[in-house]
């Protein structure tokens, strides 16, 4: 016999300790929290997660997850269509806007290339960016990706291809974090923010 | 407009942030997570819980969560129905069966008595312990509850509630911990320890 009284518990932590970072007791205390709960509050719990799986949609335009056809970015009018992130992930749309200093659009890749993990540039949504800046109306292609050997390889992947293309190509500023002491900056980093050096401007 | 491109993502990193120990982040981590998933595996993972909380059951006998009307435990016949072992909970359960040390049965109280949390006796399964020493069979109950002052008036409530029935009341030893230096033991745990000294066997 097994030590644990009940299939339908061994299941449910099973299925909590696949997700990452979540052991075998943290799924088992999880799952104990849930059983204490109202056999509605837990309905809710694990509809919600198969609703979104199965209603969830890619937007047309910019490829991030969305509840409609079009997402709510692509769909506001006082966004600025002429300026365009290109990002790895919805994580990093979060990010971007909780930022409040941007306004364009996205553009999602899925992912970024990385052959160690068997992703090629066929596995990402390439194709959509180029027709997007081909249709005309985008002036400048934000690269937002990591600074990472894969997202190095993704935003000079991108460069290429848009080369013969009338836009304007721009990344992210790399330099020494705010509220970082330059003691402990990599040298890396630290020469970037040397050589990019910006005007001094009194706020 | 919010920052998040979808209702459905929101409801589902809701739900997850409720969770004990889970933060907004996290819940958007795990969630993000399934979302890679296919659609049978997020449903197989949300149908979990919710068969789990449906159809989970509570033994007759012990109060122990089963997927029968009489869990496990108290339907293996090799096992010993005069040694009960009372224990606050499901967890404890999966802990003393997991030492392989105990080959009696258990009775689960549901919780511990603690006037702090509104938790009186009478949220508790006692009557079902005491309809189960009254019965007869039972010649001893080892009290398995937490070192705490929450455990310690559960002890005594027990103790007091079978003072009449002809049964033995034990309970765990109190000492210091196995691979523990006794250098950095606590004066209580030490003090138990050496009161309740036990005959040196060679092994």
């Amino acid at each position: 016999m097994t030590n644990s009284p009940s299939k339908l518990l061994d299941n449910a932590v099973y299925e909590f300790s696949k997700l990452p970072g979540i052991g075998k007791r943290t799924a088992l205390r999880l799952v104990l929290h849930l059983l204490r709960k109202t056999e509605e509050d837990v309905t809710i719990f694990g509809q919600s997660v198969i609703d979104l799986r199965k209603n969830i949609k890619r937007c047309k335009i910019c490829n991030n997850i969305s509840d409609t056809d079009i997402c709510n970015i692509c769909s506001t009018p006082s966004r600025d269509p002429s300026t365009v992130c290109v990002v790895e992930n919805i994580t990093e749309v979060i990010a971007v806007e909780n930022t409040a200093q941007f306004h364009g659009l996205y553009h999602v890749l899925g992912g970024l290339i990385s052959p160690m993990d068997g992703i090629g540039p066929a596995d990402l949504d390439f194709d959509g960016l180029i027709r997007r800046v081909a249709e005309g109306e985008i002036k400048e292609i934000i690269l937002a990706l990591s600074a990472t050997p894969e997202g190095d390889t993704t935003n000079f992947y991108i460069y290429r291809k848009l080369g013969n293309l009338p836009v304007i190509i721009t990344t992210l500023a790399r330099g020494v974090a705010i509220g970082d002491e330059l003691e402990y900056a990599d040298q890396i980093t630290l020469g970037r923010s040397i050589t990019n050096r910006i005007k001094f401007e009194a706020t």
